[in-house]
């Protein structure tokens, strides 16, 4: 088995003193801006590298400049090891300049022992079945969508797809499934890019065009088990040029593996 | 007018190079841990003295250990300075270790112009008139909840107080309002109090002790107006010992101004 065009783009190499050398990828570029998700892959790569505990529990970023498709440092920096938690900072540098600042916190899933055994689960979102959701290639939405496409397979749920005719739902919603065109399981570096994979909720309300991501959180919560995510989008205040979008990612199973809010800046349309 | 004990809990001083000195207060501190949230205005203080921007639009924080109520150092990192934007990375370190690790981004708000003028709000959580609500001081809650309420004015949603008489509601939330108990305005330090002062929305399905957060990250959403806060707490998933709790904030005047999210960690009961 090759490794996907996904794992390619996300590859880290280890250089010296908790560095890493990464190149963006410009196939899963939008209009000419890597995906941001997919940066945040890597960084996960780099930092996992030398974690004590297996997961990302939470990653925060900071989008501070467009990379460019050009050889780009990944600096890891731990501030912490605890039994229960890790923390690392982690930057990736471009030309000596921060492009993306992250901080992950590390540490372990899957012992229901944990927290004595307390447990609690929200209502699962409704998606309709994957076969009447829109492959969103042929969505007739705006050019800048035809770029990552080729790799990742989303499909929409019909009820958040009137803006691709020009004909928004009125709200800040976008739902559907998530997976690589190529065979591979969901893991934390997919989840990453899940939580960024969406069109904009806001094209619900109208298309703005190119909207730039300025912060991402995310929290893994489970680890995914097989098969397609399905992923849910909304958002609750657009103003003063600003908006957020919350994306719960659920797996195959039924199961809530994870959780972003992102604050990210309207385009121009 | 005098400071309030909150300004004297959140003042810093400025030292050299970027640093700050601060004292954790124990006047905020519930079962001898300093309020995240107070610690987190302590540290906007720091970043918003060098801003170029007026608002923290996005703060993310990682809570790496408990400070002590000794003097700390708040380190400012300036990453970015952009037209729209800027980024700081703000920590907070106590005997040469990292105690908070923070990436703040600040802009501009309150430009309706920006974005196009397209604006949007989900619809207010509903709260019942503050009369009808619970001073958290009189709640016969556990014993932990008896620190920083001489200070904080919170009044909760009798809904959402059933746990303090061991009746918790089965559900993940709580509401109510919040206010210095001393005459203040409202602004971006006293929303970061507020987004992490509530009791865990968790507590709604059980009593779970003292709940360590691990990462929290929010956005200012608008300029709060005078008069009390409305906190909606809420949340989705409970499981493996981690629990997550967003929080919006809305003015008296009815605008969405603050919007957290929180990762956990269930605490012993």
């Amino acid at each position: 088995m090759g490794l996907t065009v996904f794992d390619e783009a996300i590859a880290v190499q280890p250089a010296r003193d908790g560095r890493y050398q990464m190149t963006p990828d410009d196939r899963f570029a939008i209009a000419g801006a890597v995906n941001g998700g997919v940066l945040l892959a890597s960084v996960l790569r780099a930092v996992l590298d030398t974690s004590p505990h297996p997961h990302p529990i939470a990653t925060s970023a900071h989008f501070l400049r467009a990379p460019r498709t050009e050889p780009a440092q990944i600096e890891v920096t731990w501030l912490k090891h605890g039994r229960v938690a890790a923390t690392a900072r982690a930057t990736l540098v471009q030309d000596g300049r921060p492009v993306l600042e992250t901080t992950v916190t590390t540490g372990g899933l899957g012992d229901p022992a944990e927290g004595g055994g307390l447990s609690w689960t929200g209502a699962p979102p409704q998606l309709p079945p994957i076969q009447e959701c829109e492959d969103i290639e042929h969505a007739q939405g705006p050019r800048a969508f035809s770029g990552y496409v080729k790799y990742v397979d989303i499909r929409l749920d019909p009820a958040t797809v009137g803006w691709t005719r020009r004909q928004p739902s009125g709200r800040p919603e976008m739902r559907g499934y998530f997976q690589l065109r190529e065979p591979r399981d969901p893991d934390a570096c997919l989840l990453a890019l899940a939580v960024d994979s969406l069109p904009p909720a806001v094209f619900g309300l109208a298309v703005v065009g190119w909207s730039p991501t300025v912060e991402l959180t995310w929290h893994m919560r489970a680890v995914p088990g097989p098969g397609p995510l399905g992923l849910y989008g909304t958002g609750h205040l657009l103003s003063d040029g600003w908006f957020d979008e919350e994306v719960e990612v659920w797996d195959s199973a039924g199961n809530l593996v994870a959780q972003s809010r992102q604050l990210a800046r309207l385009g121009r349309g």
